[in-house]
């Protein structure tokens, strides 16, 4: 057998495109599946939820020392995103609050699921002794996203939801960031140790196809993904070819819709149009939630609107992008959008310098985008980076017309006027209209900013999510976990959980009613 | 284009083979576009809770009404299934049992998973108003199973949830009860029209080419299954290879392994040989939570279970399975296994007279089943009919090594000693060996019944289910449903189910604490 040289993972920075430092090397399917292994190991040491609460907020903690000023790590997220300190500090912050309120989760245990039925005789057939709760999973495989090398990588959402359900992760780190990811992973694996808990509890793995591999893993038990469509359909379709199917998260691809009324944009033009100028920029435009669709009534109220969208756009800074593939796919893309019939651009979106792109917005008619197999097709695909597309609409008609055609989205927006949020005017049969489109349905905000929340949905019909869960907010640890229920078991050998006298105090159904 | 005759499908009597009546024709891909459409307009119709309790509570009735004495209901399930009438009179009372159970899930409102959030600004991010609660994914397509015709069938768990969610429902009729779907399916639909939901709610196609267009149907929203692992597993992969990949819950197989302790045998031998045998031929053996490989011990006190086993499984009566095919396999596949070395028969399983079937069990070293890629790997597949494999251990050593090469099952069980239920001995060890293994663990029970109640769980690790969701119990209603959240949405514009004087009275989270 030939020896092949490993190949190298390389830091790269951005804004030169130059090659920073080698962080590892990709990782041969030899590697991923003694990183799976090593998870799989550290399962029990993950089956106390004291324990792994204390994990958690340890987690938390060391990453708020590692983020904080002279630790280097927001330096070394910076030198391989461009995302700016101020950004990833923020992000970091946010990575922190979900590991502590995903401890918090775990500490309550509503995520148990805890159901407890007594002998029932008079029921059909009769019940016996059932108790029921949730179980994890076992390994989780995490697809870390280019664009948050926090919040959605190494230490975020699926990482911290798959740990606080019991189940330990394999992370495939995203090449935008593989040295923030060693750093991030060592100090998850720093504070595992301090609870006992074996550093292989996080693994992390470089390289695409080490990231096949895993999912193909027969001990992964669920993946999460979130990124592309093109990559996440192709692991979702691994996953589901498996001879033991597995159920996989992943958020792929989203347009982000947002209707904007007659009577809005005549109320408060350009407050909305700075708005979306703000959302669509956020970022330099590469947040998954960015407003990829806006529909602007034509006429007077709708050109004022525009009008301070342009300013605003025009007034917004060229940026750099997570890579320059992104930079080179967002040029080619908006170039040919731009070029189709109809389509105007009141501020270009394209290069920049040699490293950056400067965000711009185009228009077009909504009539154009109804008739499906047309050119204008190409505008409801989702374009990554600064830009968005106003749709310029005569009639509510061609609103539902287009909305129709619209694939499952993360969020849907609408502006109302004042008297349309009391009540006045079509406000309720928009949000009947955008519901079924989206997880998210906001009225006068802006879907970019994701609330790490109870009430939090980040999902959608496909391509959204390929499934119903969310991977934001404390109910995206219920992906990691599957019920199991005990008949007729003798007391003595029931977990804690399930005991009649409620010992650990969870939140459960018994016989029936619920029971905080 | 020529013009093809429908193709017929016919009611048959599995205790002659002889056909009774042509029912219907096989749906063509037109017909099964056509019923889906109807159903997704049948949604609206739904959408109110009060309308959908009610319809579920009056299907009940008519049902009952359906099955009562003169009422031809059960002489026609029984006419084509051979079940006779007082399992068949038995399995109908379960199945309006179960739609009321969902009646009441649907009142209570605790699926609907309400969340409210206000607005706090010390969170990082701050969190805005943000309201979540589940809405219904669609229309759903139920595939009926061969072996219950009322209770996994047209107005089965599937079917009740689905319509409890919110979720209009086309079934694929199983070709072993024709004439029972239709019958069903027209009480559902009278039910239907007396809360003005459109018949169109309950679609019903027959032929095995109408249920693979109706998994591919775009409309189509999700679907459960419940049947062999071949014919699942190609749904499944449909199902998963959409342009919009859907949910599909399917129960597969299994093959419900059970545990007799060296203890549980020498204190009562023929109290679990006799319950064993009971269990095992349930039904002739055509449950999918019978006992297909159970570990007794060599010995003094496992040769005493057996030979209760054998006197109490010679006493049964042979019986008819639900069709010609599935005997044929019966006879087959018992043939096969019992030609393996070392296999014995105290009882051989087999043909009966021309159109039935006796039941049998084998018996195997354990070790012969320990070890990967040897002849005795087929003993570990899932035999449909009336026979067992009892494996003979020496150590528990022995069964480990078997357990840990089993796929998922639905159910697995353990006979204990009152000593070990207590708590000494090996009890809690073997819980927790079995746990991985199944979705209910049973101790000193047999499988065999499924009670319809809130903590019970009828699905486990694939090729029990697809996914991991139940298909029988309250919460199989979650499979049918999506979260939406919505955020800064005016009063004037939630639905009442997220406004915060919850006038529905529904059960919540708010503000991060539970509500009942």
């Amino acid at each position: 057998m030939a020896v092949v040289a490993a190949a190298p993972v390389w830091s790269v920075d951005p804004r030169t495109g130059k090659q920073r430092e080698q962080v590892a090397v990709e990782a041969t399917a030899q590697e991923v599946d003694q990183a799976v292994r090593a998870a799989q190991d550290a399962r029990a040491a993950l089956a106390d939820r004291t324990v792994r609460a204390a994990f958690l907020r340890t987690a938390a903690d060391l990453l708020d020392e590692a983020g904080s000023a002279g630790a280097h790590l927001i330096e070394a997220a910076d030198a391989e995103t461009a995302l700016g300190p101020v950004r990833l500090t923020g992000e970091l912050a946010r990575t922190c609050f979900q590991l502590r309120a995903f401890a918090d989760i775990v500490d309550e245990g509503a995520f148990l699921g805890v159901v407890i039925d007594h002998p029932d005789d008079t029921a059909t057939p009769p019940i016996p002794d059932l108790r029921r709760y949730k179980i994890p999973l076992g390994v989780v495989a995490v697809y870390s996203a280019s664009n948050f090398p926090f919040a959605f990588s190494v230490p975020g959402g699926d990482t911290a939801s798959a740990l606080a359900a019991g189940c330990p992760v394999v992370v495939k780190a995203h090449p935008d960031h593989p040295a923030t990811s060693e750093l991030v992973a060592s100090v998850i694996r720093r504070a595992a140790v301090q609870h006992g808990i074996p550093e292989g509890v996080l693994g992390l793995v470089h390289g695409f196809e080490a990231g096949v591999e895993l999912v193909k893993h027969p001990l992964v038990a669920a993946a999460g993904f979130t990124g592309s469509v093109r990559g996440g359909r192709a692991l979702f379709d691994a996953a589901a070819a498996r001879p033991v199917p597995i159920p996989f998260h992943g958020e792929l691809g989203s347009l982000n819709p947002v209707v904007i009324t007659e009577a809005a944009a005549a109320e408060r033009p350009e407050q909305i149009g700075t708005g979306l100028a703000g959302s669509m920029t956020l970022g330099v435009g590469q947040f998954c939630v960015k407003p990829g669709l806006v529909f602007a009534p034509r006429g007077e109220a709708g050109d004022s609107l525009v009008k301070s969208l342009t300013a605003a756009v025009s007034d917004t800074a060229a940026g750099v992008l997570l890579d320059h593939r992104m930079r080179d796919n967002f040029i080619a893309g908006v170039a040919e959008r731009a070029e189709l019939p109809d389509v105007d651009a009141p501020v270009t979106p394209g290069a920049g310098s040699e490293h950056t792109v400067s965000p711009g917005f185009l228009t077009v008619p909504a009539a154009h985008l109804a008739q499906q197999g047309g050119p204008h097709d190409l505008l409801l695909e989702e374009c990554f980076g600064p830009v968005t597309v106003v749709a310029r609409y005569e009639t509510a008609d061609e609103i539902t017309a287009v909305l129709s055609r619209l694939p499952g989205n993360l969020t849907a927006t609408v502006q109302l006027s004042a008297g349309e949020a009391a009540g006045e005017g079509r406000g309720t049969e928009i949000l009947a209209e955008l519901t079924p489109l989206a997880g998210r349905v906001l009225v006068n905000g802006w879907p970019t900013g994701v609330a790490v929340a109870p009430a939090q949905h980040h999902g959608g019909p496909y391509p959204a999510t390929t499934s119903t869960s969310t991977s934001v907010g404390g109910t995206a640890i219920e992906r990691w976990l599957r019920p199991v229920s005990y008949q007729t078991t003798p007391e003595a050998l029931l977990p804690p959980e399930l005991r009649d006298d409620n010992p650990l105090g969870l939140p459960r159904r018994y016989d029936g009613r619920l029971e905080n």
